[in-house]
């Protein structure tokens, strides 16, 4: 039996280290990889996906945390992937945060692993459902996915989760700042969190006007609701329980849930096959030949369609 | 003359619709676009690109405003590119926010541009950098790019500028979260925004300390300033031009501006290239190809590794 099958069967069988390893493996892209998917096993049943994001501040893991707690109390294995942007100068997370929420550290029916990118193109966007399909296989009832951050990481979030939860914090700015950074069109729940401090409920209405604004109002359509939250002593977290059922109950009965695990699993494959493709070509900084083409860019001496053309064309 | 050259000549002249008609040719990927590039004089003078990001409800645009009034009044000409991430739901950003700004609107020689993707690989990341060049070759002194977000949308700003300023509002958590979300890596320069508001003493106190801690000390290193702005007031604007000024003589006389503008050709020659790969395999969500390897790997009977190599090497 070889490396990656041991991995496999030991995390199959719900060991910790093994599947760390196995995400470990994923966030260096490791070549024993495409084996290690290879051999992972067609779940019997697949786990809840719950992506959770917002600005720094506005207090993602002590939601999930809250979350843990509640599904823990139902008897439910849960897994939880914090997703750090990666900085593309260190090559890591400045930061491990693998300490953080100590409370369900020692309760082995709960996995808490932070994950960053080694800074290759593809990077998270590739990795998350990556890392999801492992957990899927060590049988996980729920996988909650916290991702800092507005732009491109909700955006893979999304992709990859069953239900979005969005997190505001009381003064966040307007709705229109939120709707700028395309968090609305993400949400399938949005939260105002810390919803105990002064301008929440200029925040909720807000935000429920802005909703209002965007929604066709088509027949069976999801409205996102708008949850009051007070995640740091667990106030609103029954509410926010109760909105993602009720949207995994929908997402069952529209059809839209089989719909999305459709556009995610062609999602991962784009991901991914881009991945290929760019380790294929050595589009590294350190690559002689991007270096001479850079520098002929750089110079105003060839443009960068030329430049890009060469490189995919030789 | 064709479409192209027409076009050209006349951003070359300062005509603002031709600018902005070539940059929604950068935004729809228009075919006519490597034309264009290929057209696009080399300038006698390279614009100085100040990025700005920070969370929604910061002050960017404020900010943004004060950079413009400041610059206007040397006489520079001042060209802004506000880049909202795209939402791939809507295929574009939900408010077009070009009428932003509005005190600047009638200045000719001020030219404020909101920017989306279309959704397609390659996005913004891609389409930033050619909107520089084009207000590069209509010879604008300066280009302000704003970015909202966490996470990606930075690390494509910090690759497209020279100095990258990021903001923060008084309140926005502590240091820990910052550094997080990878936003001291990518800092030349930090603004504590509104600050006359509470919490900002401890917000610039916290980031001098996480910025002290990440310092190598080498000699000649760039340390990051903290500046406090009340920029809806226009306090603190005069500082940020003072340290923008500072930073970018030390690009100068360190060396380090020479060395990231190969990297920064280097990477727009690498995003560009992924882009145009993409859009040779034809990796979309509608491909018939695609949808029934996606519809394998939901149903557990392929692996999604297996399915990526069958896209790259068919």
């Amino acid at each position: 039996m070889d490396v990656a099958e041991r991995l496999v069967n030991a995390a199959r069988d719900g060991d910790a280290r093994a599947i760390a390893r196995l995400i470990s493996l994923i966030e260096d892209a490791d070549p024993l990889l495409p084996d290690v998917m290879r051999l992972l096993p067609s779940p019997a049943k697949t786990p809840y996906v719950v992506g959770l994001t917002g600005a720094p501040g506005v207090g993602k893991s002590t939601t999930t945390s809250a979350l843990i707690a509640h599904w823990r109390g139902k008897g439910a294995r849960v897994a939880v992937l914090a997703v750090d942007p990666s900085s593309p100068f260190t090559g890591g997370a400045l930061l491990g945060d693998r300490v953080r929420m100590q409370s369900h550290a020692t309760d082995s029916a709960v996995f808490i692993r932070s994950m960053a990118s080694r800074g290759q193109l593809g990077g998270l966007a590739a990795a998350t459902p990556q890392a999801i399909r492992v957990l899927e296989a060590a049988g996980f009832d729920l996988v909650l996915v916290e991702t800092v951050g507005v732009g491109q990481a909700e955006v893979d979030i999304a992709a990859a989760a069953d239900t979005t939860v969005v997190l505001f914090g009381p003064g966040m700015g307007d709705g229109v700042q939120a709707a700028k950074a395309g968090l609305l069109e993400i949400a399938d729940i949005l939260v105002v969190n810390k919803a105990d401090r002064e301008g929440a409920d200029d925040a909720v209405r807000e935000l429920r006007r802005m909703i209002s604004m965007a929604s066709t109002r088509a027949p069976g359509e999801w409205r996102p609701p708008v949850v009051r939250a007070v995640a740091v002593a667990e106030g609103g977290v029954g509410e926010l329980v109760e909105a993602i059922e009720k949207h995994r109950g929908w997402l069952a009965s529209s059809g839209e849930g089989g719909r999305r695990r459709l556009a995610r699993a062609a999602h991962d494959i784009a991901v991914l096959a881009l991945a290929m493709l760019t380790r294929d070509l050595g589009l590294r900084a350190d690559d002689p030949r991007l270096a001479a083409l850079a520098a002929r860019v750089a110079s105003g001496d060839l443009d960068v369609y030329a430049a890009a053309r060469a490189i995919v064309s030789p």
